[in-house]
This record gives structure tokens, C-alpha cells and sequence, in this order.
């Protein structure tokens, strides 16, 4: 039996998952043209870019998800389901979910991405991701447990474990975990703990290229190399790792970093669904789809965001982020939203910039050209994050949060709540 | 061997929980006479009269919760440690831990009580407890979850599984969530499941007396219940429950009410540390101790708190709330802190009063004799309960949600973060 009755006249949409990508369409699609029908396995939409300040507790989980049905509180023809994927049966237009069978008129795919290993499975059982809300809220327990563990060891060589937090790779969320750990272990662990050395302890920040945040323009990485020096981080430049073994990192040259936190920012893969041919999947997992967002070979099925793979200025994809999911959205419910399917237009991205920041004062922004460095930087950095925030409390408290943050240079929310226990040893 | 090197000169007072008790002790404890160790199993301090609200939405835990390291920032002769106390050989005068054994000079046993399900081993598997941050986070998770699941299942005897939500235990913490229940059912869920008949819901609070909140003057009682049954609370009076199978729990005269969600508010016991003679374990599981706290029969072992059985004026102990244990450690504090033991003052409670929060502008509060009710008790709530709260961010983040909550009539912080999986079944 299939779930939902259609409702009369109106075509139905199927959107699987409510992230950035997901968000935007559902809530631009005409509601008089369209029945639409939202799948997520959480029941909130997580605003991925502050997950690392609740890894280092700067931040509540809470203020960075937002429960999807609330976004879509008194919107007509809208159907919200916290539920699975299981599989895409394309011939028959249907959804198997693992709370029954949905059909579709039109199917668009906005799962993203999930942390990619490579194909190391060292690294996916022991490194930790920060792709999630429970992903940073592990972090933070492993964190904050491992000072705790470290009291309670003796022998140097135990010890040294847990003096090292190895972060592996060099873009936008590795430079800003790094950056925030270490400010972590400036203002705040030194008060927590005063029977440690704090000097001991050692954030190690791993790129295998030769620059950190390799995706913005040489100035603006070289400024970001010189914040994190000189908040004590040590960085590894043309360092690839190779495995983890007995709680310590090893490179491609032999070199290693006994380490009890890896956490693994080198990469990330489409999220696939099952169901389709394998030559639409492309490199890192994406889906090969047309400037309209259409799935290369499949009728009235839809990838956006990180997952789409769209020919780009002779690139074969654009970058995984979240403008690009927005602006995909947005053009898509444009054209869905038209009679006339000849008026479409093609997906055009406009990349505004991108930033980072690495701590107090400190971050690195291009926007439209515009190269800013420092405090400006990272005024421009918080304004931008705490306006596309969804919703005016999670605003608020975050605002809260970083103002007092910013006077007692304090990390208030340092909880254990659940301890992190590995998975499989 | 053991943990810790003994501070020249100064008396070690081992204290065991960082709830109420242990945290004023710690506080008061004349650091020029004693080295203190505070050991808790979670590395925070939880404000418990607030749980009920993190469990309904209307807080977030971080705000509840705060880091013991953190209050005793920068005190001298103090060690905190997260670990958990395996026993007491009150012989040799030591604590043995998951970390390791510790030595004492003075123990303070401040483990507070669990919930009490007077041995029914159904209710204890099945029912929901609220007396710990997770537990609260599991009982937010189970109640959205439960709403998630009601609309996808069919047959009418199952839904109404998911339609009635049974709380036992008409105290404060019973009646409290009631009344939270019965404000999102109004506010919040019509909004987010308008595919649900909101009438279908039913909360219904059971009590084996004949008054809820019994321990407040009958006009505060009988207001209350005028209040609950005002917002559509379903009361069970003089309605003792006997047992819980296939979702459905059975009252001793037989009747019964189909429910998934069944939160168990009706009663605690002490939270006992093993090693100690059957002798001094009384009533609820508590341990007999004299008007100084000193433990019956051992030398150099005080209980403070929920544990802590004190003959009280006829009675065989205090009432299990916040202000005795507090009131019980300054006065402890106290009596350590004198040189002369001759000049130990005993104990003697000074009851302040109660107050229980129903809803929006509805509390009924009784302060030195005055009974107040409505708006004024609930301002007088609110006003009380912030002050109490540990930080100036948590207290501020609680502010701002509270306001927020008052004028949007929202509970915003409706996330399954982690779902709820009944364990053993």
C-alpha cells in the first residue's frame, strides 16, 4: 500500500533530505502546483557551519537545528516524514523508506554528502567526523573526556596520546576546529586543569598539499597559516597520512604523532542513494546530472547540492558547500514552478566568496574579490553566520553565546552529557 | 596505590556527588584547613528542578547543566575527578573507584536518590525517569519520536498507544510536566502535525492519593488541580497503578490505559554507596544519620542531602528536596570549619516553602506562609528558579529562552538528537 493520498490536481514532489539544498526548494515550490513531500532521517535541518563550535563547546546543539516542521508550520500541501531511504524505484516511481512505499511525479535527491575516508578503514573506525550534530557532540565528550583520562595515566608514553589532537586536513573546517581547539586550550583549559602542563598539550593541523584552505586566494591562506602559528597550532604542510595504529598517526614518510583524537576533515562524498545505475556516479560519489539538475539519463529525477555533479566552466563539478545547494534549490523551484518548460533556465554558479575563521579577531574572508584579513574578517565572518541561521531564538541564543563568549573568553558548554564510547573496540 | 598526594598539613575531606550538597560543601570548606576532592560521575552539576523543561523543549540541557571544573576555577587545594565509586572501606578510610583507590580523613557521601520503582520491574524497564540530563534528553527524544511514529501507524488500538501519555506521581516534578505536556499539546502540536486530531492527545496524571501535590497546603493542591484540568489534563485520583504490559498500563482496580509513553515521577530513593552495615539503610533506601550528619555508628562519615535519613521533629527524616541538602551542607561547612567540635551546631531544616509551576501564568507557591497563586506565583517561580541556576550564561540563555517562549508561545527545541531506544527490548 502506498503512504499519502495525493492530493487533487497537484503534482507530487518527493524531496529527500532537509539540508541547505532541501530547505530552499520545499519552501519555494509552488504550493498550488505542487503537493510536496520532505524526507529526512533527522526531525531538524542542521546548520553545518557552526557544528565545530559545538565540537569545542562554544555552542548549544540546539541553537544550530531547527526543527524542520516548524519551517513549514501552516504551509499548505506539505507533508513532512522523519524516515529512511531505502531504495529509488525509477521505473515505477516509487520510494521504498523504511515506513513504506511513497510515489513520486517528480523526485528530487538533496541527501549531501558524508565524510570521506577513502577507502581507509583505520581511519573511518577511529578518526571522528564533524559532519553532524551527534558527530560534534561525540567530539566534544571525546575531548573533554580525554583531559579527564589524561589526569588519570601515567607513563609518558600513555600520556603523550593525549596530549596530541591531530586535525587531517587543511580546509575551511579543519583550520577552524584547529583554531578553536587552540583557543580552547588557551583560555580555558588552563583554568580547568590546573594540574596539567598545559604546554604539553599540542593541536596539530595535517594538509597533504602544500597551503591550508587551498580554495581561497594565496594572500588569504597565508594569513590563515600565520593566526594559526600564532595561536601555537602546528601545522604539517605536504604531509599526507597514511594509517593510525595503536592510537597514533602515521604518514606517508614514515613519520608519526601518537595521537587519542583524530579528527578527520579531508574530504567528503556524495551520499548516494541506491537504485540507479552506476554510470551516473562519478568521482567522489556525485551523481552526474545536467545544468537543469537532471539526473543524466533518468526521467523527472533531480540531484541538487553537494551530490550533483554539474559540468562546471570545464570542471566537472562545483565545490561541495552550501551556496551552491541554495542557489540549485532556488533555480530548480524556478523552473519547476513554470508552465512552460521551454522558459528554463540553466544553473548558473554565483560564488559570492567563501571565508574562515580561526579564532578571536581572526578570520579570512573574499567576498565579490574583496580580500578582508582580521578583525574586519571575522565581523563579517559572525554576521554572516548568525544571519542564515533559521529561525529568530537560535539567532538570539547564538548571539548570546558569542557575546559572552567574547568578553570572558570562556567556553561555557564543556559537558560530558553522553560519553563517547568507540564503536567496535 | 593511591591516587593523590596529600596536601601538607591539611585534613583531605573526600566529598561524593556534585549536586546540591557537595557543590555548597566544596564551596564553604575553609580551603586553609582542608584539601577537598569532589568526585561525580558526569563532569557537570545539574539543576534539577529544570528538567522537566529540557524534556518538553523549552530548554536545552547546556543551559541546565554546568561544569564543576568551572566553579571551582582557581581554588586552591581542590581536585575534581570523574569516576565512579565502586565502594568505601570505612576501616582503612578508603574510596575504591573506577580511576583508582582514594584515602580520607572525612567522608562526605552526597550521592542524592534515583527514581524509586518500588521494586516493579515492568514499570522500571518500561517507564521513563527524569532525574538526570540524559534522562530528560531521552524523554524530549521519546515524545517526538512518538508523535513522528503516531502517523504511520494504522490501526486505530494502536494509535491510541500514541495518543495518551500517562505520567504517575502527582508532586511537583508529576504535576510540572503535566502541565508542560498539556501546553505543547496546545501551543506547539497543532502547528507541527496538523495531519493529527489534537483531541486525540490526552495527558493524563495519576496520583495514588487523593491530592496531588500533598506536601502543600490543600488551597495550593486544590488549585492546582483546577489549573491541570483547565488546561485538559486528565487527572487520576486516589488511582494506584499495578503494572505495564504490551504498552499498557493496568490500575489496581482494574481499569486501564493503553500508552507508550508512561513517565514515572512517583517517588525516589537514596542513592546508596556500598560497604556499609544493613543497620543504617532505613526507609526509601536512606542512611541514618544524627542532627550533625554524622553517619550512625562510624567515625568521620557525614551524609548529606536526599540520602541523608535525620530524625526531624517526630519524623524519621527531611523531605528529599534541593534546600535541605543545601541548608545541610553550609551547616556542615560550618561545623568542619571550627576548630573546637564542642561548638558543632546541630542541624535544624528551615523550610521555606514549595511552589510547583503548572503553565503559562499558572503556579501556586508557598513562601514563609504566604500562599500565593496564578501570575504572582509564577513570576515568583520563575524569578526564584533563575536565580538558582549556576552562570551567568546559563542563566541569561535561560532568560532569553523563557521570554521567547512567553511571547511566541513556542517550545523550540523540539530535536531528536539522539533517539530513544528502550533497552532489553
Amino acid at each position: 500500500m502506498l503512504l499519502f493520498p495525493s492530493s487533487k490536481g497537484l503534482k507530487r514532489v518527493v524531496i529527500i533530505g532537509g539540508g541547505f539544498g532541501g530547505i530552499e526548494l520545499a519552501r519555494r515550490l509552488n504550493d498550488k502546483m505542487y503537493q510536496v513531500i520532505l524526507i529526512d532521517k533527522n526531525n531538524y535541518h542542521t546548520f553545518q557551519p557552526l557544528l565545530y563550535q559545538v565540537a569545542t563547546g562554544g555552542l548549544e546543539p540546539d541553537s544550530i537545528a531547527y526543527p524542520i516542521r516548524k519551517i513549514f508550520s501552516g504551509r499548505k500541501h506539505f507533508i513532512f516524514r522523519m524516515a529512511e531511504v531505502q531504495s529509488v524505484d525509477h521505473t515505477k516511481k516509487l520510494i521504498g523508506t523504511n515506513i513504506g512505499t511513497i510515489n513520486y511525479d517528480i523526485l528530487v535527491i538533496a541527501t549531501g554528502s558524508t565524510t570521506n575516508f577513502f577507502g581507509n578503514a583505520e581511519f573511518e573506525k577511529n578518526a571522528m567526523s564533524l559532519k553532524s550534530v551527534t558527530d560534534a557532540l561525540d567530539l566534544r565528550s571525546l575531548i573533554l573526556q580525554n583531559f579527564e583520562k589524561l589526569l588519570t595515566v601515567e607513563s609518558t608514553e600513555e600520556k603523550e596520546k593525549y596530549h596530541n589532537i591531530v586535525i587531517v586536513g587543511g580546509g575551511p573546517t579543519g583550520v577552524e576546529i584547529a583554531g578553536a581547539m587552540a583557543e580552547l586550550k588557551k583560555h580555558v583549559l588552563p583554568h580547568d586543569y590546573p594540574e596539567l602542563n598545559i604546554n604539553d598539550l599540542v593541536i596539530h593541523l595535517v594538509e597533504s598539499s602544500k597551503v591550508i584552505l587551498s580554495s581561497m586566494a594565496g594572500k588569504s591562506s597565508a594569513k590563515a597559516k600565520i593566526f594559526l602559528e600564532h595561536l601555537g597550532v602546528k601545522l604539517w604542510l605536504n604531509s599526507a597520512v597514511a594509517s593510525y595504529k595503536d592510537q597514533c598517526v602515521f604518514f606517508k614518510n614514515g613519520e608519526s604523532i601518537p595521537c587519542n583524537t583524530l579528527i578527520w576533515t579531508a574530504g567528503v562524498k556524495g551520499n548516494i542513494v541506491t537504485g540507479f545505475d552506476e554510470s551516473v556516479i562519478t568521482r567522489s560519489n556525485r551523481m552526474k546530472v545536467d545544468t537543469f539538475n537532471r539526473l543524466t539519463g533518468y526521467d523527472s529525477i533531480y540531484i541538487i547540492g553537494d551530490l550533483a555533479a554539474m559540468p562546471n566552466n570545464g570542471n566537472d563539478a562545483h565545490p561541495m558547500v552550501a551556496p551552491v545547494a541554495i542557489q540549485q534549490a532556488k533555480m530548480l523551484a524556478r523552473n519547476l514552478n513554470l508552465e512552460d518548460s521551454r522558459s528554463w533556465k540553466k544553473f548558473r554558479y554565483n560564488d559570492a566568496g567563501s571565508m574562515a575563521t580561526i579564532g578571536r579577531n581572526k578570520a579570512v574572508a573574499e567576498i565579490s574579490g574583496i580580500k578582508l584579513q582580521g578583525i574586519l574578517a571575522w565581523f563579517v565572518w559572525m554576521f554572516v553566520h548568525l544571519m542564515s541561521i533559521v529561525g529568530f531564538r537560535n539567532r538570539l541564543v547564538v548571539l548570546v553565546n558569542w557575546i559572552w563568549s567574547y568578553f570572558s573568553y570562556d567556553r561555557a558548554i564543556r559537558l560530558i552529557i553522553r560519553p563517547f564510547t568507540r564503536k567496535n573496540g
